[in-house]
């Protein structure tokens, strides 16, 4: 027997499907300053639809100096002595550009194919349509939530999220929370039911090695002094060994060798690594030891962005240049403090130049730490028992080899899990022109949401406090 | 008692000054299709002069093709039985940009505290100037030259002499000669007296590096894919081993190592290293075990002159780039064959480049040989003498570093030696604004010149036979 939320949901599709082609309709390019009004009509969009639900104290929020996009907040709490938990999404979208690459235009969404196609549309305004409407038939069919429900939707998550740590320590008590759900952040693959558990972080900085004060000719100065592009040369092949372990101890501080058990579970996801790297024309490369699963989400990494210097363009030119750049990340494992491990490698690096060269380090970037969830946290088991009773599959665990800066964010300020419980699947073309989002996602989102709220709805709200870093 | 043909020479300075200045006024920048009418003035105004001094068989040359900047050919064979020698100069000059940091424009000569300041007046209309007049006063006081003399007059120096070896294999035997003494080719520092007895040569080449097909996110590939930027960088920083030396043991074949009685010359000349290093704020730095001019005369190296690879921009991207870009070249010296040592320098690349990379080799610059006139040569000899009694001097023999494409395709195809005798001095802004010529060069290189023919004449031709390669 159908759940009656669930039924009203599903048979309010069609008006789910208008809401969103409304709404992808909005050119909300928070990136693009010309494009203002379509950030201000999706905020309208969406507030209009919360005071529809009865949303209560509705209200933009911003960091205490009032700059950035603000996020648009609303709260049901509708279930004293439940859960409460602090909803996610994001109403901003990627540029569109290229615009030529697109078959439809960005902004006017079309379905073809059991597929939506507009900017956004998968990241994240249909997975966060998923959410208020399945909302919503709570509402209209209870007459109210089972748990307690705070909204907060972010108009900066593509972006980068600046203005996210203030509006949490800005708004701690409003946001306040047992656990956070997010309707952002992808499913890994079609042919999979898994569960995202783990992101790695980010780090880096930009260093520029230098050896004279100016450019100098090759025919007079070859042989008699050094030349950066092989001293950088030389640092970024020293930051590896030959096993392609960096080459800096104290960079691993704190990262924790895969368990038998982890390699064991991460063994069993299904994975055809052969076609994997077919499709990019690449050879599996990495750290001896360890699987190419177990290399992209347990290990950490660095790696060089972009490097130059010298005479780049048509032809030859015999000049010996006299600096040389290059712009380096990092991608973080749970363990590591993001601080460390960067000055780890700066500190490797500096302890490998040599005497006849100097280097500058700079380009700061901005940097975050790993998110894991951890494996007995309520709320994953809540999305594990939803997703089994949806699919009659459980879910794998996987992790990404990508950041995600939410979970970082809210695990540091609020000291609260977050379970990304998105229903977008990565294969989507976020970030890409052509963007679609599944129709059948839409069928498969709300049987999860509807179910995922019944099982919060279950939890003994003690359960969350062991978890809760504050 | 001064020469009479030197005196004769020397009354007639302001008219050689006046005669230089109208020939700095033609902008004959061969690189610029838009200034060929300068490139033709210049090449009448000395077609113009060589008539007025009887020369014979006035011409221009060119490949057997037709192509190219003409070469303008003169001859007086006045002295039967005395050497003949190739007098080598070129009518072109750089191309005067940047503009706007020449104090008065390029191609309106003026004088200023002993210096007459125009695009290409000390490289190489100046000194060619000095060896016409020299021949001209010899005309004028004794109605003939003492020697034969063949002038060959170049328009494509500037350019890379791409016509040159056409040049000398359509007209071989017009060209033939005992030996050549170029006008052109700089000395090395006002405050020494010294003849450039040898160059190093050149070749070079381009490498990409692949790893995959497109870029990738280092979040979704970080840690599992190779990095061509740290392949490349590996590959760079194989070239050399700890002690600067280039390791690819077939690169050094033919190479000879400094005798103890070079390395004694060398370490005679004065050379103040740290004042030179200080200019420009670098440190010493090369091959173990050679002092730096050992380093920079007689020592091949291998230099990357440019290198690139994903994101240059602004701030931060998080790609893993698919390739990644190298320029090369090297300096080769006496003994070496320019594409041995090339080819060494690739082979030993190929050999580095692990399993998960490609690499493709293109970008083949022209290259050339070293070149070094032999110790004992008779015109050599004749140089030393000349200064010897115009300075009160004995000239010390360096070497430059840069290369000399003139002397090593008249040693490969003509089968001569080249003696530089131009009094040009290194300081003098050519190929940078602001170009200028001493005042006292003019004078200095009129007695020099005048004498270096009284000492040609003396040689017994024969002399010369040991010496030629064909």
């Amino acid at each position: 027997m159908t759940d009656p939320v669930l039924k009203h949901a599903l048979d309010h599709q069609p008006q789910l499907i208008e809401a969103l082609k409304t709404l992808v309709a909005c050119p909300s390019v928070g990136a693009d300053p010309a494009m203002s009004q379509g950030m201000e009509d999706a905020r309208q969009i969406v507030e209009g639809r919360l005071d529809a639900m009865e949303f209560q104290r509705l209200q933009r929020l911003t960091p205490a100096d009032g700059t950035g996009q603000p996020a648009i907040y609303g709260e049901r709490m509708d279930a004293p002595g439940k859960p409460t938990m602090l909803v996610y999404a994001h109403y901003d979208v990627q540029p569109p550009d290229p615009l030529e690459k697109w078959d439809t235009p960005p902004f006017e969404p079309v379905e073809r194919d059991g597929r939506l196609f507009g900017r956004g549309i998968s990241d994240d305004k249909g997975p966060m349509m998923i959410a208020l409407e399945t909302l919503a038939a709570f509402v209209a069919v209870e007459g109210k939530l089972p748990i307690n429900v705070k909204l907060l939707i972010e108009g900066e998550e593509e972006t980068g999220s600046p203005s996210l740590p203030g509006i949490l320590e800005t708004h701690r008590e409003l946001l306040d929370a047992d656990a956070v759900l997010s309707a952002d952040g992808a499913r890994w693959r079609p042919d999979l039911v898994a569960l995202n558990v783990g992101s790695r972080g980010n780090a880096g900085f930009e260093i520029r090695v230098q050896t004279a004060s100016q450019d100098l000719h090759s025919g007079r100065y070859g042989g008699i002094v050094a030349n950066p592009l092989h001293v950088l040369s030389g640092l970024i092949s020293s930051l590896h060994d030959d096993t392609g372990h960096i080459a800096a101890p104290v960079f691993y501080e704190g990262v924790a060798e895969p368990t038998n058990a982890e390699r064991a579970e991460i063994a069993e996801i299904p994975y055809d690594e052969e076609s994997s790297f077919e499709v990019i024309d690449a050879k599996p490369h990495g750290e001896t030891g360890y699987s190419t699963l177990e290399r992209l989400w347990m290990r950490p990494t660095v790696d060089v962005n972009g490097m130059w210097g010298g005479y780049t363009g048509a032809g030859s030119k015999t000049v010996i240049p006299n600096e040389a750049f290059a712009k380096l990340t990092m991608r973080l494992v749970p363990g590591q403090d993001p601080e460390t491990a960067k000055q780890a490698v700066i500190q490797h690096l500096k302890s490998q130049l040599p005497d006849y060269a100097s280097m500058d380090v700079y380009g700061d970037r901005g940097q975050g730490g790993a998110y894991a969830v951890p494996e007995d946290h309520p709320l994953l088991q809540a999305a594990v028992s939803a997703l089994e009773q949806t699919t009659g599959q459980t879910p794998l665990k996987v992790r990404i080899g990508a950041s995600l800066p939410l979970t970082e964010i809210v695990s540091r300020i609020l000291g609260l899990d977050t379970v990304m419980f998105s229903f977008a699947l990565s294969d989507e073309n976020f970030h890409a022109p052509n963007e679609f989002f599944r129709l059948s996602s839409i069928t498969d989102g709300l049987a999860a949401w509807v179910q995922i709220m019944r099982q919060i709805e279950a939890i003994d709200r003690q359960a969350f406090s062991a978890f809760r870093r504050t």
